[in-house]
């Protein structure tokens, strides 16, 4: 069947890097094109990377926050952003984007939306996994500051209807988190889509740096397999400024098996005719849920943030003839 | 480094076939075999798979559950087994073994036994996510009988503590959901022990019979990574009067890296020296579990079991303005 009933065409369009010196203008004509390239392909969706309208800023410390204004969207859309959204509606095209945002209240989130053919906005995600930290860091040689620019997200992991599919939304280091696609999954997603800058270097200097693309691909392989669920992720690549990143964006079927990927470090299309009921047999057994879970003994999982002591066992668990040498 | 200051010399004991017609006396001999192996190699620890004692029974229907007596343990240690705690004495090599547990009230488990180098059981586990279904299935091929010889395990997801490491225990399907590693994570664990018996052909006709080995592979490189442990699995492999098991055994990192794997469908020993303090970068960095997680975003973990509606978004969430056409 080259086109399922249930079906997506979806296109992931990773980009190339945006530099400090690049105007949102120049960035937005980037997508459209890619856009273009996904409509040459009969795409129905185009999946955009985290921060994709600007630089990935975070790696940059500066004192007063107020000085990175200039990267955050304070309306989603607005004018720079508004021929994406024509683009959209011409093309008869969805799409998913990550940005800065800054609230009317003065608040700062790294956000994402997702975008119907129409050209409206029919869900909103706020990053809830910020990795790195708060303060300038002296003993670092990468900075890493997301959590000094954004505040977590406030909306929960949402999952929003579209193209007959009920669609997760999540940022960058959000995928290395089981949480994430679980959350999604109890609310019945066929699909994640993330959007991510990942350092090509960073903090973790005794790392092989290969390893960066193994823990992208099983974090997202992973993801999908033990949910059942389609995922996408787009990547910003290249060389920013000099500091690189990983490029790798992929889609990959509930089966955990890579269906497209990117091979470049450059703006490119990818995409793939996804079947949405592909799932639907290890929804049935291996991960039926309603079977096979069992939320008793998860308490943990919400209970505790960080490492602590082992649980006590229930008392009766070792019988005292069980204990000791034979 | 050749031997880390926290390390241990971890053997994993892939088993070979063990049939219907085979005694429990020439099972355990071959259990002490690869114990003397591990122990000519200078091992600490063996680990030994699933239902070790006996062929995987629960692809077999009864009418009669008692007629599976003969496969149950009715005490942990007894005479049949007495010969592998001696040894375990006698060459001061602890070991993790998993047999059908039958308690003095008539209950079964699925369960699992961590043993010291003096021979004491210190811990014990009874499998909590057991897959397959209860009654006979008539439209099935194959059937998986778990969930009638065996109820669901009442003692958690336990950590002990043995050779200076944390270690988290489970068995088989356990290894598939995320919750089972967060939960052992969550206590802080350094190493998580998985027996299995994977059929190499099962319900899921429509699935290709070589992704048996790579999901089994995924879910504990994810599992292993996510959470910054060592994760080791040994599998019943090759042919029980004619049903076919994967075999597979492996040691993951906490990179999620294969650091050794078995590579027969027979008894066969596997080993590495393991370094406690591998996976510190990762709990300090990328997985420092206080500084990121958000369990305030998974509490539909607990309070769901199986996949239902999304939930609805805060109401401020989309701003009347942003909603509609542009």
């Amino acid at each position: 069947m080259i086109r399922p009933n249930r079906s997506i065409n979806l296109a992931v369009a990773q980009m190339g890097p945006v530099n400090l010196a690049d105007e949102k203008d120049t960035v937005v004509s980037r997508l459209i094109e890619m856009m273009e390239e996904a409509k040459a392909r009969s795409c129905d969706f185009v999946l955009y990377p985290e921060l994709a309208l600007t630089t990935f800023f975070p790696r940059y410390w500066v004192p007063e926050i107020a000085e990175m204004d200039k990267y955050f969207e304070s309306e989603m859309p607005n004018e720079r952003v508004a021929p994406l959204f024509e683009a959209a509606r011409k093309h008869g095209i969805g799409f998913y984007l990550g940005y800065a945002e800054l609230t009317a209240e003065g608040r700062r989130f790294n956000s994402s939306i997702i975008v119907n053919k129409a050209g409206s906005i029919i869900g909103k995600y706020r990053k809830i996994h910020l990795p790195g930290h708060s303060e300038y860091r002296q003993d670092r040689e990468f900075q890493h500051l997301e959590k000094r620019y954004f505040q977590v997200g406030d909306l929960g992991f949402g999952v929003s209807e579209l193209m007959g599919a009920k669609i997760g939304m999540g940022l960058c280091n959000d995928r290395r988190w089981a949480e994430t696609y679980r959350v999604m999954a109890l609310q019945s997603a066929d699909l994640i889509l993330f959007g991510y800058n990942t350092p090509a270097m960073n903090q973790n200097a005794v790392e092989e740096p290969h390893l960066k693309m193994f823990h992208n691909l099983l974090s997202i392989q992973a993801g999908a397999y033990q949910n059942s669920v389609w995922v996408a992720a787009a990547a910003k690549s290249g060389s920013e400024d000099g500091y690189r990143l990983i490029g790798g964006s992929a889609i990959v079927a509930p089966t955990g098996e890579v269906v497209a990927k990117a091979h470049t470090q450059e703006d490119e299309v990818i995409n793939a005719v996804i079947d949405l009921s592909l799932g639907d047999y290890l929804k049935e057994h291996i991960f039926n849920f309603d079977e096979h879970r069992r939320p008793e003994h998860y308490q943990l999982i919400v209970d505790r943030t960080g490492r602590g002591a082992p649980e006590s066992p229930p008392e009766e668990f070792i019988a005292p003839e069980q204990i000791g040498p034979v």
